[in-house]
């Protein structure tokens, strides 16, 4: 029996607490039931756009993956980069690839609770989506935040502190664990990464920029330099490195959501007493390039330095 | 070789007029270069989100779509609805789901073509977007517009005369073109269509609702008449069937992207006015179905209303 476009969206939208009439949250004007999602912006405020996606057989599989925890990926990996810019969630819209399955509805429905929850927790409404038949299970989810100075990429100078707030290297350590069926705090990491929206909103106008380390600390903290214009030196010896995980995994492991932030010198007290596990792992420096430390000495760069998403 | 991430970003970006540190247009405070998009929306304006998706193998394949059809068409089914709610197109986002093929920036350029030309011609800046590998070309695109007084699909009242703005059945029309490999005017309307984003400002706040006609003339009217709590009954000899169609086609064809008005009796005159090429379909009625007539008569409605995304 193939699955009803509608009886998947109903399906979709119960865990939520809606159905396709609903228009009920605050700020919102039309919800999922029109054909777009009409909401009233804050005054004064930017509004942050991220999209981001994950596609079975690329990002996961079910097994090892629920369906629950994919759900909660997919808005978890948006969630991610909001909170790297400092904007209070808002508002996201789902768009779902649905392949010929028999348990199409049952499925949806189980991604829609995990995606829910973690909404709920993060004050993120869902306001539209799509529904398409695809290969396979993709969700592609449009996060819209809010923010009065939204950080980037671009800010940060030479002499600025680099400032990790999270653990590194779990989600890489939990690949290793996942085969295995173990569903370890490593593996947890990997499904179930927590994005660390409240401790973007503490961090407020201190740092200079920042990024979510999604593809792996040095490529990430690769991007800030570059967009920023600098260079950086890591001391490894500082590097939150997460239970059981190696240096490499914390070093080029991806799917950390960890926050890297740019904190200039004289606002690293406040910052640190505001945020205090964030842990300082270096300095940017002038020039360009990564230079890591260890023991004062400089130690090389592992060979691969993280994620491309079409290698 | 495959493709490295930042070299198809790289050439998505550049029909745009883009690279991977602009952030130009007005009201971009950052763009395609961060992990976020940051802008200003307008002081109050409502903000109107869509998503829509075109996938390989299920909305298109490649011959007879051109990879710029394919770009042109992703941006296409997106603007309509907003279009129909009235919304001046604003920003948009582009999650491109990319395939292992030698050719993939090659293509990926080409469907920028396409999509940068439609994007320039509505005022519609692309901020952001997200690249993953995927069985096949998937593109997700979130668009965002902004209006005073949003148009939904609720406001419908019986006697509200029902208006159609474009032709109907040549998108289904075409698809018996395309195989043939011609590219006539109904291959075309499949092929790029054409959101109608002028007429959806002209309209303004005349009607009291408006769907776009993506998914068959007689089942966005019932995804209207539902909403709103009414019936409908239409005069077949007056819609505005597309050279070469059927009544059939006109009926129950999908992707004609036409705009559906609902217009209340003293505002018809102003409306026809201010849109010379809309025609009066039919009217609203109390009750809840649609009843079609020719030549004053009832006639049978056809089996199949209509697109089911999931059918």
């Amino acid at each position: 029996m193939p699955a009803s476009e509608l009886d998947l969206i109903d399906a979709f939208l119960a865990p939520f607490g809606l159905d396709r009439s609903s228009a009920s949250a605050p700020g919102v004007v039309s919800g999922p039931g029109d054909d777009c999602a009409v909401v009233r912006p804050s005054r004064g405020l930017s509004l942050v756009l991220k999209t981001d996606a994950v596609v079975e057989g690329v990002h996961f599989t079910m097994p090892p993956f629920s369906p629950e925890d994919v759900g909660h990926k997919a808005l978890a990996v948006n969630l991610s980069d909001l909170a790297a810019a400092g904007a209070r969630p808002r508002w996201f819209l789902c768009a779902l690839g649905v392949p010929k399955t028999r348990f199409a509805i049952a499925t949806a429905a189980r991604m829609a609770r995990g995606m829910a929850r973690l909404a709920r927790r993060t004050g993120c409404v869902l306001v539209g989506g799509n529904v398409t038949r695809a290969p396979g299970w993709t969700l592609t989810l449009f996060v819209a935040g809010e923010a009065k100075h939204p950080r980037g990429r671009t800010g940060a100078r030479p002499g600025d502190a680099i400032v990790v707030v999270g653990k590194l290297g779990a989600a890489a350590r939990g690949l290793t664990d996942l085969p295995r069926g173990k569903r370890t705090a490593a593996a947890r990491a990997q499904l179930r990464p927590e994005p660390l929206v409240d401790a973007g909103l503490t961090a407020g106008s201190l740092p200079s920029a920042a990024i979510d380390v999604s593809d792996g600390l040095l490529r990430d903290l690769g991007h800030l330099c570059a967009s920023s214009g600098c260079g950086a030196e890591v001391e490894v010896e500082a590097l939150p490195v997460a239970r059981g995980a190696s240096l490499d995994d914390a070093l080029s492991g991806g799917e950390d959501y960890a926050l890297l932030f740019a904190v200039p010198r004289n606002r690293e007290r406040p910052f640190l007493a505001r945020l205090p596990s964030a842990r300082r792992i270096g300095r940017f420096t002038a020039g360009h390039g990564i230079r890591l430390l260890q023991a004062g000495l400089p130690r090389r760069l592992p060979p691969r330095l993280g994620f491309d998403h079409l290698g």
